[in-house]
């Protein structure tokens, strides 16, 4: 990241040479080795944030286990429930707090670091019934910190969402971009506003594609099957009776409720001992925690949320 | 349109009396009635346009056969092979080139009129067997005039292309928002861009997408099938080995196409008795006209097309 002025002390590691050149020229505090890194946590507490790919999640994990057992500890991996399972296996004694900050470019490497990334950001954090309050108002604050929006959510609900929302419009995009082909010159010549924008994503390397979805394989498969079955019933009636119309309404509907879901968002202030249960709730209705006041033990949280809800 | 300056004499009609009344504040010639206006056009022997909903079509193909049965004519509709279709039950004398300017936006009436809408679109002109060459030129010579590529393709061809390039990615936009609903509000506030791009025309009117889709049920049939074969596919390797390769790659490879389609045109001039069937080829390699010199029935034609063809 670009040096903002630091709200409290970072120091960093990463395994390839220009990265860690290139933060050292602007001013950061880097590392040589993650061992050394970790060490450093461990004498001061830090709060580890992974942001590797989700594969190297394990090995990694193994050394947190050696050199900080209890360190607090998140992650940026865009699935959720598998690595709450790693954690577990790997590095069972971590005060870990899953996130996701859903934000990010097609680019990587330092030069595409950016200190507004996260403003205005949903930063999802993975809320289990094992979640300590003081483990994730650290997360939450650095989040918040940098202006994001912090989504408290079940793990497997998290992944349920990317899925929909994500992850199967990649397998779309995908899938729709070989038929406009096998459609010849002239339909890619045809193609205009809403085939670029419904493809736009096929751009994407595949295998940055197949890093995202291929774990999140069985939330993934289920949306599937639940958009294979509402196109057929689509298909099926355009065949036997020519009409769209439960289709076209429904979907009009549904992209409504879309352009919609932060209409009429109420503010509430939470604290005491079912906190993780209410935050779970506020990010289950469509709401986020935009502040976190007092004590990390026992912080008082202020959330929007539907006010209907 | 708003008034540009005219590059001939222009009169029109509409059903709606704010429309004239619009129109005629602005300086066009509008008539009262869709007769007189037809009667003008015998008179006069001017190219008819007509721009109603396809289903009011066989209506007023009936009164320009009754009124001016031999009247140059072309039409605006987005589906080409039905028009063919009711144009020779209807009117079968008019000498008709079926058009399709793939161009407009979300707004309708005169307010929503831009002497610019035409601007580097694709304007698709439908070519038969049957065709003329004197009357392909003077619709394309309209297109040509206002601003528009013209592409040449046949009928059927046209609407098998935007089956797969306009009205799948509608169904597909209105079932992704339709499985995104389903996974709550918690799925809806983590939506980002892609989910944003890959539904944008699912908030498009419900009965304009009907209007659209509906009458092209055959080919869009097709290019649904081919999707669901396609999809159905990659589900199925995601359950069974856990992989996307092949769609991520080949979907990857498609877009690619896309984005590439308009690199390497060469400029070809045309002329001759094989005119028509060499215009369809042009169109279907992913060409187009951008200019037309000469007599109207036997006019030199200037396109541009991908050189390898």
């Amino acid at each position: 990241m670009k040096a903002a002025q630091p709200l409290t002390t970072v120091f960093g590691q990463s395994r390839s040479d220009s990265t860690r050149s290139a933060a050292r020229a602007e001013g950061f505090d880097v590392l040589d080795t993650v061992e050394s890194a970790l060490e450093r946590a461990r004498e001061v507490d830090a709060l580890v944030v992974l942001a590797t790919p989700i594969p190297a999640f394990p090995q990694i994990l193994d050394t947190v286990n050696r050199i900080c057992p209890t360190v607090r500890l998140t992650d940026v991996g865009s699935i959720k429930g598998i690595v709450d399972d790693q954690v577990a296996e790997h590095a069972p004694a971590a005060r870990f707090i899953g996130s996701h900050p859903m934000c990010g470019t097609q680019f990587s490497g330092w030069s595409a670091s950016s200190a507004d990334l996260f403003t205005d950001a949903v930063w999802v954090t993975a809320l289990t019934e094992n979640s300590a309050v003081a483990d994730w108002s650290v997360v939450a604050r650095l989040a918040l910190a940098i202006g994001s929006r912090v989504v408290p959510a079940d793990p497997r609900a998290h992944d349920d969402a990317v899925a929909r929302i994500s992850h199967l419009p990649h397998l779309l995009a995908l899938t729709l971009a070989q038929v406009a082909q096998s459609g010849g010159a002239l339909a890619l010549a045809l193609a205009a506003g809403s085939f670029a924008d419904a493809t736009r994503v096929a751009a994407t390397r595949p295998e940055l594609i197949r890093a995202m979805t291929e774990p999140n394989s069985e939330a993934l498969i289920g949306a599937t099957d639940e958009l294979l079955g509402l196109l057929g019933v689509a298909r099926g009636s355009l065949a036997s009776s020519g009409s769209l119309r439960t289709l076209t309404e429904n979907g009009h509907l549904a992209r409504s409720a879309y352009e919609s879901r932060s209409e009429q968002l109420g503010e509430f202030a939470l604290s005491g001992a079912d906190l993780i249960e209410e935050l779970q709730s506020v990010g289950a209705a469509g709401g986020y925690v935009y502040a976190i006041e007092g004590d990390a033990k026992d912080p008082l949280v202020r959330v929007r949320y539907p006010d209907e809800v």
